[in-house]
């Protein structure tokens, strides 16, 4: 399947290089290919420079982002939550238009530090806020409730847990499971939250994951919902 | 232990039973001891009125507020978080100082149906806002990410899953630690998250409580972090 990865950090890569060594045709979308190719530095999270990372995975083409919405029948938008309305309409809604938007963003405000707040919650979230940004578009909010690690590989976390999905279109959805299942996902462990308003509950979830974090002092854990 | 239950509802019920079934001395404290006894009706979760649910519970004391503030060593509020700041005023910042305060309350806003939104969400807590208004007060906030028959009895959903605490005061924190465990909380199943602030993770959390019980027509299950 072509797919288009909005977002060159931790996420992106992970997502991109899961997706394409299970044979799909990805693309990253950036918004300024130079620019992203120019850093030498490793981000704050301490992730290599993207034209290093891009020697390790050179099937992956960098593209701006309207040449990766043109690209995707899937677009993933893995941008951090603070850039994404505008990677989204940079991306362009004509581009986006009946397609599955699978965001796995986070509306992080790190300005005052750790545990981040958010930018959005409790009445809206980025989520609705992107579905709105682009009605036309089919979006699912998942993955967004655990570290890129074990997003892409399930089994970084041994035993039962979950990743939760939720989105207005029953078919985007349906695509979205699909991709989860191919990654590792067992079918139990997807849980369908329902219409896209879900996406508040994943995105206030983050406030215990990052303050469970700090806890454990560690990322290596994913939340699990233990039934009766 | 002398402990005192603030709130006459489905929570403040669940742990009086509990507590006073393992010999605590329990009273529930109330706004109108008599409006609360001369109610008839069910409540709106459907939970019969309290002078019935009393007649079951001999042994524990019907008081206002601040008598309840008195009696306790231990104090928990179980009121609604709409109610929490008012019943905490009632039962008297005096009548507070250096004793703990379990805070189980979620602030929700049912105004607008389900699922609730949060009063107080992402920059601040109900926990904060009442470690704020009884500063002597050695507020710990806990068990509320689960329905009330999980909190008093872990085994109702089977398997590892957790119950979280949040506080400021050490000391404090395992006061409650110990009654959770008590209560049959196993100890590695319970999870500090450091100070108060933490209470804002665990409320946030409700809003995937919620909507996830509304994906699966239950309440029968609770939050487990699973670890690499």
């Amino acid at each position: 399947m072509k797919i288009a990865v909005l977002g060159t950090g931790m996420v992106g890569r992970a997502i991109t290089d899961r997706l394409s060594t299970l044979g799909h045709d990805v693309v990253i979308g950036t918004r300024d290919v130079e620019q992203t190719l120019a850093r030498t530095e490793p981000d704050w999270l301490g992730n290599v420079p993207f034209a290093q990372w891009q020697q390790s995975h050179p099937a992956v083409r960098l593209v701006p982002f309207a040449d990766a919405g043109v690209h995707g029948q899937v677009v993933v938008n893995a941008t951090q939550g603070a850039s994404s309305l505008a990677a989204i309409e940079a991306t362009g809604a004509a581009n986006l238009a009946g397609k599955v938007l699978l965001d796995t963003a986070l509306p992080l405000d790190l300005s005052q530090g750790m545990p981040p707040t958010l930018t959005v919650a409790n009445t809206d979230s980025l989520g609705e806020q992107i579905q709105r940004a682009v009605p036309e578009a089919r979006v699912v909010k998942s993955l967004n409730t655990m570290l890129a690690d074990v997003m892409v590989n399930p089994g970084h976390v041994p035993g039962r847990h979950n990743v939760f999905v939720a989105g207005d279109d029953a078919d985007a959805k349906k695509t979205v499971t699909s991709l989860l299942r191919e990654i590792g996902w067992p079918d139990d462990a997807i849980l369908d939250l329902g219409g896209i308003r879900g996406a508040r509950a994943t995105e206030m979830y983050s406030s215990l994951l990052f303050t469970t974090s700090a806890a454990l002092g560690t990322f290596d854990f994913n939340v699990a919902i233990v039934r009766k």
